[in-house]
């Protein structure tokens, strides 16, 4: 048996047929045109997904079940998407319109989750007993996997790890609360900080990086900076990396998973970023001598996405 | 078959016979008789719990296994109780010790992961799903149970809630860090910002009730204070609630449990807190309409140490 697996996107929506274990062996993508009819929308994925089966060599009998990861969350009883708030959508019946072109069992997961989930089947935390993962992108997403299965709690609310407050009466969020862990954590929190850096030093390395423009400086530009040695530029990613790993610390401390695994446009900065927080991160633990969660960086890639969705309904 | 339940604490170690259900059948108490060698300690233990068998009428063959509550931390795999700062205890091999006195397996976690265990074997969270419990007293425990099993986490040091960082910079705790829960939201939280809000207010209902002396001051002396309309600790309970409501929003944002249930000293104020608590946590949540947590105040008292730790072997 095959798993369809539909990654979707503020841009774009990512189709692949996955097999047990993982692998993609068929993919395709459709423009997800968010502002459109939401019956519009699916009707896209339905025939991206039947489009992608038929290139693959697929018919109805080889699929299991489909699976979606969205920027939002879903009712698992329903299939229902009740918020996806760059999609535009609330109260969306995913499950019964996207039944229309295929009629499998539908499952639907927030994106970070299943993200999360792909590199648990077959990335760096495979065969882990427990992982939690962080996208540190935009926002902070988090992906939890306990004993193999993905976490989404009892309501399908959990795992909102960018939203745990870090900061009593910090800087305001998105959400109506202060000091979440997204708003320190997150690469817009890095971005923010680079630019006050760069504004306070006219001289750094930052400016140059940018030409100038403080609206084109992106999270990658300020790790250069740091990779160079500009001292504003450090101030930066050290407190970048001290706000991270207290937020790693978090997770430990509430959950212990076997592995912590770093995700999201921020983790590309890969041994520069990881081997920081690894020197760190014992510095905040409350037993200082035993084994802790291991910290890791992705190994999938954005197919993470399509995976992840796929192996929903393994 | 039945169980024993053993919760070690500092002064007294409670011993029980359990049976399926959570019922206790026999109990009976020792001195812990901190300071004196392990094996001493660990020998009443045993002859208590030899006692109580006696007494209640049953059999070594009628034992399935024997489960200890410590203030503590323990190798699951190896039964050595790792660190238990109170009983001084480092490295301690009670599983092996214990065995001495009656050859049946040994299972040891956390006292706050028994109390809350204890509480969805046959307490306020029976039945459901998953639980975070804290137990509000001289420190902040937390106890994870899921899919009707405590999570103690990969390396056995999991849901240590009190020490997750809620406050950058904040009040130094005795773990190292800064600004941890449990600095915030445990009795000794409230018996501190009591005793600054009587300073502070010296005709505050706060200093009469402790006769003038601050260091008698006590959690529930706040409580019953701000109950009266006390002006001075209406605002620490106000503070306290406001801590204690984003605690328990950091466990819905990571984990979305089906219950948050509050135990300790703290939760004796029962609905003057609860009322309180259950007003305030929508103002925290992500996703407004959508439904969460239920919060709940523990239901089995101090017995939930004998019966969590009893249920470990069920």
């Amino acid at each position: 048996m095959v798993y369809i697996g539909i990654d979707v996107g503020g841009t774009g929506t990512q189709v692949g047929v996955v097999d047990e274990a993982g692998r993609i062996l068929a993919q395709g993508e459709t423009p997800t045109g968010v502002g459109r009819p939401y019956q519009e929308m699916i009707r896209d994925m339905g025939e991206c997904m039947l489009d992608v089966m038929q290139k693959g060599g697929f018919a109805e009998a080889d699929v299991a079940s489909i699976g979606v990861g969205i920027p939002g969350i879903a009712d698992p009883k329903t299939g229902v998407v009740i918020f996806c708030t760059n999609m535009g959508w609330k109260d969306v019946p995913l499950r019964s319109e996207l039944q229309k072109y295929l009629n499998k069992p539908v499952n639907i997961d927030n994106d970070a989750t299943v993200a999360g989930f792909a590199e648990s089947v077959c990335g760096v935390s495979a065969g882990c007993h427990s992982s939690v993962f962080l996208t540190l992108g935009t926002g902070l997403g988090g992906g939890i996997v306990l004993g193999g299965r993905p976490w989404s709690g009892f309501h399908g609310v959990g795992s909102e790890i960018g939203h745990i407050p870090m900061h009593h009466d910090g800087e305001p969020c998105s959400c109506g609360n202060q000091g979440c862990l997204e708003r320190y954590c997150s690469a817009t929190a890095v971005i923010r900080m680079g630019r006050e850096a760069a504004e306070e030093n006219p001289k750094s390395l930052l400016n140059a990086l940018c030409g100038g423009d403080l609206n084109a400086l992106n999270a990658r530009m300020v790790f250069d900076a740091a990779k160079q040695g500009d001292s504003a530029a450090m101030k930066v990613f050290n407190r970048y990396v001290d706000y991270l790993c207290k937020g790693i610390y978090t997770i430990i401390a509430f959950l212990d998973p076997e592995m912590v695994v770093l995700g999201g446009g921020v983790s590309k900065a890969g041994d520069f970023l990881l081997n920081e927080v690894r020197k760190r991160i014992p510095d905040y633990l409350l037993f200082k001598t035993l084994p802790y969660s291991r910290v890791e960086i992705a190994s999938l890639g954005a197919e993470a996405g399509i995976i992840g969705a796929a192996m929903l309904g393994r």
